[in-house]
Formats: structure tokens, sequence, C-alpha cells
């Protein structure tokens, strides 16, 4: 048995047989061939097992998710079958003697750039099922036995060097079992997307994917942050006992779906989740979310070929605002730049992008992207508790002018006779310094503040939370971010405005107690962290976690503020 | 005449001829050739020409700089005669038909991989000696006509994309009149080295370079922040004029040189200097500097092959502190990563480099640089008045562990028996918002505080001074920056301790009134800025500074603050 430590990244236990996930080398050569035959027989027999392959999948997608999502395979079938593109991919083969590979990569890139250049919507469309096909041909053609995370239909664990957002959005919840990588760390998008996903995972390895070989039988420990190969009989049953224990631990939890989140004084709080796609509104629920404290839009924006049309923002809004059913949903209005990057926005290289043109900034100067989410927003708003946040305020002058873009189209809306909501509060992140320390100005104007934790530790301490030389200092209790924190709580409440969080932090176990002591209203998190939260509240007493966080925030150092909080809150 | 908007860089006119400074291609390639005499010939003349050059290089720095300086000079001149080195490269272009410049180059390249693995210090300076004399040879071959900054004689302007340190370290004051580029801000390294060589530059351009020719007659307006090309007599007569204006008007500070800096109300400040090389210090003198507030000590490890040695750096700290003469100086430990790279120092890439591993976080790690300029600058202590100040510190547990550092090499040190002074302030820059925050926290064990104002915004506002895309939120007058300030000044106070700024900010004439009314003790800035500030600050009442603040403190947006100061402050 081989054993590696990693960063605890989703908790849980899994066991089950690993899958390796590569992503392999699609390149083609032009090769000139003496037996052009040989490569027509390739072709064929690739077109063959494409085609098998696709009804398959076509079948269990019917079976699964329904008649809609399996139509698109259907399409990629009648592509494979069509004349128009074989054709000229079997003459090219023969009249310059060349390879299939490269004549397939050929054809379908002329089809590609064509579509790619119709005026029509559903032709440009077109060029994204091209693209599947051509490469799934390809893939047999090339030899390359792997298969999309999309396609994995038994119980695994996934086993990558990382796992991209478009991986995550892929994995099928009802056969990934785990996952565990070689880089990442607890605020890495796998890592927040496997909460999301309630789905065990360890990340930040080093070196897991050399040491596991397809097929081994892999235990994925997101409690301890270890993943075990090929463990012993032994060890199977000692953890399946662990596994147990936690499901144990799961189910009593899940007994505080429906209560009030509450102190043991009696103080309430809400508690609400952060998402990233219409469906994880479901996990949501399941742990007895009591809002949509973020609601994280970029994901609508990624993983295609351009901007998302206002119809297609209309219905993920509504749908989100629906299932929730009058519970308030904070929808976070697009955060791109950064690390995020759209492959379809051409976005200059910048030498320091977490400090660079982003998020408001970016949509403040492309409104005509900004114009289309708000307008979705405010048509979706009548479904609903709709609150819209703008992310990365930095100065008032950035949120007037936010807000002004947000009434001139309501203006423009309500004159079209559209209906919508009068009650949409409207807020800020709080995640740039500057913004929290002149919160007092701010509360004046805004309806509620988020303090996005991540951002506003990394940029209060001048360190990258992605950069592992410096992540000793990504300290999310060092007395100056709760300080930050406190005069953000102590601005709003003057003014009669609520605040929460949405960062890392807000799920917690040890920055709990000091956040109910400095009065935070809000907490969301992960799905699957609520119901621990819930109960963890529950055993907190609101006036002794003031006097907590009143010393905490007389500490000198981060190390002193964990000291106290495990001296005052016993486990 | 074109005229050409940038940034005022550095304040005066000038008016001269063009210069243009490129970075000319030296790389070669190997080539057949029949006839080798041809290649033999070319290289005679060009190590006569070479020659002839280095002969002019040597004559004048013996009467400009001395015979030290001089030397290094007669040392290019004996390589260049060495047969040793000529020889072989006259061999390689008969035996194997080869190009003359391929063969210099492939010799050369020979020599200083064999210096380079010499163990004696002496043999591996020999590398960089036989590097610039083989380049000289190359320039000659290829028939590059480019000179050196150094190498520049009569009165110029020099034009440039961008100037790098080690251009700027080049110029010669008594020639160049002024420059101008094509990229950089009023805080890029080119433009704080203009300030300190008192040299008027216009930055920032975007095309000035492709606007001259070599010989333009051109004009830097280093106050309007324009460059004027090919002026007619009409103008220039004017421009004469401005400048006479000018330098009337610097007469008259250089009254003010001798003075104490007191307001209207008689509450003293000091006005302090920033500097980069034992030369800068004759200028802080010259512009009635009452200490240095910031001896940036990086220039000691930039443009060269490896560390320098403990010797190098005790003998610049040495100087500086004579050459001040019991005034305080200063000095800041190494401040290198981010944007400031050591070729010999193999970094690796950081994808937001200024929320990286540099400055303390680099020394802590590796204390073998650290520890070194620690002893270098306790053995110059006894020679002056020093001050030892640590960059980017972000926790009390990094200053901590710093001050530990510098108290063990102490110790070694007196028990070596070499004398160290006892009365050395320890203090920080306060350049990262956490540190900001909880100033009272650090008030408690440094000695005192100096406000780096370009850091300290850019974090506070989460924004790359140097990303035109988002230079509009580089807000020095954004009242949480003036928070912050105000806090860290109020928490210092408490202690008995005191608060210098060594920002761009700190010469600011809209932000000086701001900051004696927050109670600023120390102010360091360019020396060129030192008496006009003295100027200012003699104007203004401490008290009606110190309502202005209190306003200001409470305003919304930069703007509003600025209005504030404009109302308040008459010109």
């Amino acid at each position: 048995m081989n054993k590696i430590s990693g960063i605890a990244a989703s908790a849980g236990i899994a066991i089950a047989r690993a899958f390796i996930l590569e992503h392999p080398d699609y390149s083609v050569q032009k090769t000139q061939v003496n037996d052009t035959q040989a490569e027509l027989d390739k072709l064929d027999d690739a077109l063959q097992q494409s085609s098998v392959e696709l009804e398959a999948i076509k079948e269990r997608t019917l079976q699964e998710l329904g008649e809609k999502k399996a139509e698109i395979f259907a399409s990629h079938l009648l592509i494979l079958n069509d004349p128009e593109f074989i054709d000229p991919v079997k003459s090219l083969i023969t009249t310059e003697s060349i390879n299939a590979s490269y004549a397939l990569n050929e054809i379908a890139n002329q089809f590609i750039a064509m579509f790619e250049n119709m005026k029509s919507a559903y032709l440009q469309e077109r060029a994204a099922d091209m693209r599947d096909v051509s490469k799934r041909i390809l893939k047999h053609l090339l030899g390359i036995s792997q298969i999309s995370p999309a396609e994995i239909a038994e119980e695994t664990i996934v086993i990558a060097e990382d796992l991209t957002p478009s991986d995550t959005a892929q994995l099928n919840r009802k056969y990934v079992k785990g996952f565990t990588t070689n880089i990442g760390g607890r605020t890495s998008h796998s890592a927040i997307m496997a909460r999301s996903l309630e789905i065990p995972a360890v990340v930040g390895t080093q070196n897991v994917l050399s040491q596991v070989t397809s097929g081994d039988l892999v235990i994925v420990d997101g409690l301890a942050g270890e993943v075990l190969i090929n463990p012993s009989e032994e060890v199977v049953a000692e953890y399946r006992i662990k596994q147990q224990a936690y499901d144990q631990q799961i189910a009593e939890w899940k007994k505080l779906r429906d209560l009030p989140t509450l102190t043991k004084d009696n103080v309430q709080v809400e508690l609400a989740a952060n998402i990233g796609t219409p469906a994880d509104v479901e996990g949501v629920l399941d742990n007895g979310g009591e809002a949509v404290g973020l609601y994280r839009t970029e994901f609508l924006y990624m993983g295609r070929d351009k901007l998302p049309s206002e119809n297609v923002q209309y219905n993920a809004y509504k749908t989100v605002l629906e299932k929730m059913n009058g519970k308030p949903v904070v929808v976070r209005t697009l955060d791109i730049g950064g690390d995020k990057e759209l492959p379809y926005l051409e976005m200059p290289k910048e030498m320091n992008p977490f400090l660079g043109f982003r998020a408001i900034r970016l949509c403040l100067d492309r409104q005509d992207i900004f114009r289309v989410q708000l307008r979705a927003l405010l048509r979706a708003s009548v479904y609903g508790n709709l609150r819209i946040m703008f992310p990365m305020i930095a100065t008032l002058g950035e949120f007037r002018a936010a807000k002004a873009v947000l009434l001139e189209e309501k203006e423009k809306l309500t004159s079209e006779g559209v209906a919508v909501s009068d009650n949409i509060q409207l807020g800020i992140m709080v995640e740039i310094p500057s913004t929290a320390v002149l919160a007092d100005q701010f509360a004046k104007e805004v309806d509620f503040f988020s303090i996005g934790t991540n951002d506003l530790i990394q940029y209060t301490m001048a360190a990258d939370r992605m950069n592992e030389r410096v992540s000793y200092l990504y300290q999310p209790y060092n007395p100056s971010i709760l300080r930050l924190i406190d005069m953000v709580i102590k601005a709003a409440h003057k003014q009669g405005k609520w605040v929460g969080m949405c960062g890392e932090m807000a799920g917690d176990e040890t920055a709990i107690p000091l956040l109910i002591g400095l009065g935070l209203d809000e907490f969301s998190m992960s799905a699957s962290s609520i119901l621990p939260a819930r109960s963890l509240i529950s055993k907190l007493s609101a006036s002794d976690m003031l006097q907590l966080a009143e010393k905490a925030l007389e500490q000198g150092t981060a190390e002193e503020v964990v000291e106290l909080v495990k001296a005052t809150v016993s486990k």
C-alpha cells in the first residue's frame, strides 16, 4: 500500500478503482502514404467505432438525463454519417496519397471555419458539434484510448494533474466517487467544485498521478487529506467503518435541515450557499440552505464559443429564482479576468492579473457585455427574491457608475412594458481593502455588503493565494483581516444594512465563532458545509463570542488568534 | 514642429539634439567564406577601431572620474591586444573558412566560460571584461553604429523605447540634458531615476521614438509633460525664457537649503531624500536634505554577475553614512523580486509577481543573502546615524524573524570583536494593508515606520500601478489611503515612535497639506523635490491642515478630497 498526503479539499471518504484523466495529444502530421486503401479502411474503422460509442452515450443520456440532452448526440451521429463531410475526406486521402488523420483534420477544419463565419447562431453552434465529432473520430484514428470525463460510466476515483472547470463540470456524481490531483489548494476551482458536488477530494498531492495506474484500488480520505493506493483488505475494512461514521454524522446533520440557524442564546443568523449553476440549487435545498449567498455567473460564460445571449442568461437566473421559491438569491455580476479567462474575449496578457482589468473594471468598460447581463437579471427579477451584487468594487465612483447603468436598463425595460421587480436589493462584494476601510461611506449607498474573504485576504496581505512560496501569508485569522471585517460590519449596522460573507472563511469552523462574535448576519458557503455550520453555531453563545472577538481584534498574530479560539471554544 | 504629450516625470526644461538609444541585435551566424583574407582584414579593422575608441574613453574617464575608474579601460585595451585571445580567432577563420564575427564570438565565449569556472574572484571578473571587449569588437564587425549611453559626450536628449536601470545608471549628467521614452509612468524606475539625477524627463509618450530622428532639435518640457520636435526659433526662444524662469525659481528655493522645515505656525518636520547609490548623496546635501529617508540597496545587486560581497556593501554603506555626516540614513534591506529581477538569482516565474516572493519574504528564505547585507550594515553602523528598515512586512511574525536574524549577526560580530553601534533604530516599511491596519501592534515593537505609498496604494486598491487599464485606480487621495496613513501615524505617536513616508506621495504638492494635517514626521522624496516642499510647507498652517485632514478622512472619493485641498490651500 502506498499513502500520499495532500490537501483535504472536500470532506468524506471514497473507495473505488482509479480512472486516470489525462489530456492526450491530438496533433496530427501530414504523411505521404503508398497504400491509400489502408488509410480508407482505418477511416471506416474509426467511423464505425465512433458510431457505436455515440449510440451508447445517446442511450445512456436518454435514460439518465432525458430526451433533450440526448438530442445533441443524435445530431453528432448525423454528422458522422453525412457524406458531405466524409466523402471529401476520402477523396483527399486518395488524390493526395496522405494519411487519414491529416485528411480528416483538414476537411473538419474547413467546415468549422465555414460554420464559424455564418451569421446564423444555429450554424455557428454546428461548428462546436463538428469539432466534437471530428475529435472523436481522430481519437480512434490515433488510437487514443482516453474517454472523456462525461463518459465515465462506472464507479471511479478520478486521478489527474489538475481538473479544469470544464472537466469538473462534466463529472457525473453518480459514478465519480472522489478525485485527487497533483496540484491545487483548498481554494482552487476544482476544490470549490468538489465541495459543491459533495465529492470527497484531496488536491495538491504533488505526485499522485505518477503513483497510480488505471484500475488500482484507491481510497480518497477527504477528511484527513490522504490518498491510499492499493490498500490491504484490512485497511479497506477500516475505511468502510470511517465512511459509515462520517455518513452517520451527515445523517445527524440532516436533521437540522429545516431548522433555523440559532446560537445557544437564540441569536439568529442566515446560512446561505455559493452556487455556480442552476443545477446546484438542489444541493442547496437538500442541505438546508436558507438562501443563495453567491451565484457565480461566470460559469454561464465559460465552456462556450461566444458570450451567452440575454435569453440564455434570463433562463438560468429565472430557474434559480423559481427553484429557491422566494428565498433570497444574491447574484454576482460577471467576475471574469484575473485567473479566469474567456477564450472568445480577447484580453491582453497582464503582468499581475490579480491586480488587473477584471470583474466590474471590465464590465464598466465593456458595457455591451454588462448591460446584457443586467437586462437578463432585471427580467428574471419578478420570479423570486433577487439581490444583485457587483464584484471588485474599489471606489464609490465605481459603485455609482455600475448602479447608474443598472437603473438605465431598468428604465428602458419598464418603458418597453417589461415587468421588473421594485424590491431588488443592490449590494457589493467587499474584497478590496479600500472598500473595507471606507465601508461607512459605502454603507450609506448600498443595500448590503458581502465580504469576499478569498480576495480580501490576498490583497490585504499582498500575497497571491495561488503562489505556494507565499501561501504562508494567506492568513484568514490575521487580526488585520478580523479588524477589516469588524469595520465593515459596524459600518453596515450603523446604517441598518446587513453583511454577508461568501469567501471560504464563512464555512470554516475556526472562523465561525469569531464571525458570530463580530456580528456577521449571513454566512454563504459550499452547500455541504451548511449543516455542520448550523450544528456548530447551535453550540455557541453569541455573547461569549462577542468577548472572544473583542480579544481577537487586539492580538498581534494569526497564531495568537487561533490559540484564543481553541481555548474558548471546546470541541 | 511636432508636439507630443506624455507624463511629466522630472521637472525642468531641456533643449538639445536628439540621441536615439536603441538596443541593437548582436547575434551572429556562421557563414562559410571563400576569401578568408578579407575576414582577417575586417577583424584587424575592428580591432583598430575598438582600440581608438577605448583610448578615447580611457582618456575622458581619467579626466572626469579619476585614475581608478580609468583602469578598467586600460585592462580592456590589454585584452584587445592579447595574442592569446586574438590568435585563436584568426586561426579559426583560416582553418574553417568562416566569417570573422562568428569566430570572434566562438573564441570569446570559450574564454568567458573558462574564466567563469575559475575559483578566483579576480578571474571571474575577467569574464565580464572579456564580454565587454568582445561586444565592442563585434559592434565594429557587424557595423553597428550604436554607442552606449556611457559614451555620450555631447549635450543630448536621450530618446528611447524605455530606459533600463542599467541604462539610467550609465547616463552622464554632464551631457544628457533630458530624456523621453515611449513607455513608463511617474513611478517607473526611469522616472524616479530622472528626478534623482535632476534631469528633465517626459515618459509614457507612446510614440516619441518613431517621431524623432537622431540629431533633431528637441525640447523636453518636464513641467508640462511635453516633447517638442524641431521647434521654430521663436518657440526655442520662448522655452529659453521658461527655462530661465524655472532656473530662477530653483535659485529661490536654494535659499531655503540650510533652513529647518517649519510650517507657518512653527511645527517642524523633517525633509529627507530617497537615494539609490552613494553618488546620490551629493544631490541630497545640495538640495538641503536633512536625512536619507530611503536608501534603495537593490542597485548594489543590479548590473552585476553575482551577489555583491560583504565588503562591496560595507564600503557603499560606510560612504553614505560618512557623507551624511551624522544625519540619519534609513537603509532599506534588499527589496528584490516583483518587477525587479536579478539575472544571477534564479527565481521562478510567478503569475502575480507583485503579490509574490519578494523583499523580506525572499530574505527570510535566503538568509545566506540577507545575513551578508546585515553584517555589512552592522559593520558600517559606527560611521554615522544608521537606521535599518525591512521592506514588505505583512505580519508581526515576519518582523520578529527578521529582527532575530539581525540580532544574531550583531551578536556574532560583537563576539568577533567588531565594533557595532548600539543606537541603530530598527523600523519597517508600511506598504501592505495588513500592516497599516495592525500598526498599533507593530508600534510596540518597531522604532519607526516608513509608509511606502507606491505599494500601499496598489495593494489597497488592488490595482497594478504599471497596468494602464487600471491606472485610474492608483488614487493617492482616496480617503481609504488617507485613513490607513492616519491609523499608522496615530498608532506610532501613541507609542512615541516617528513615522516617515518614502513613496512618491511624500513629495506631491496636493498630498503635502494633507500629510502635514495628519501629523507625518518625516517626508522622504526625490532630492529635487525637497526645496519646493520646504517652500510649500512654510506657507501652510499645521492647525488649519489638521482641520483639512479631518474633513478629508470623511469624504467618499478621491475627487472630493482633491476639491477640498484645492479649496483650502491657495496656490
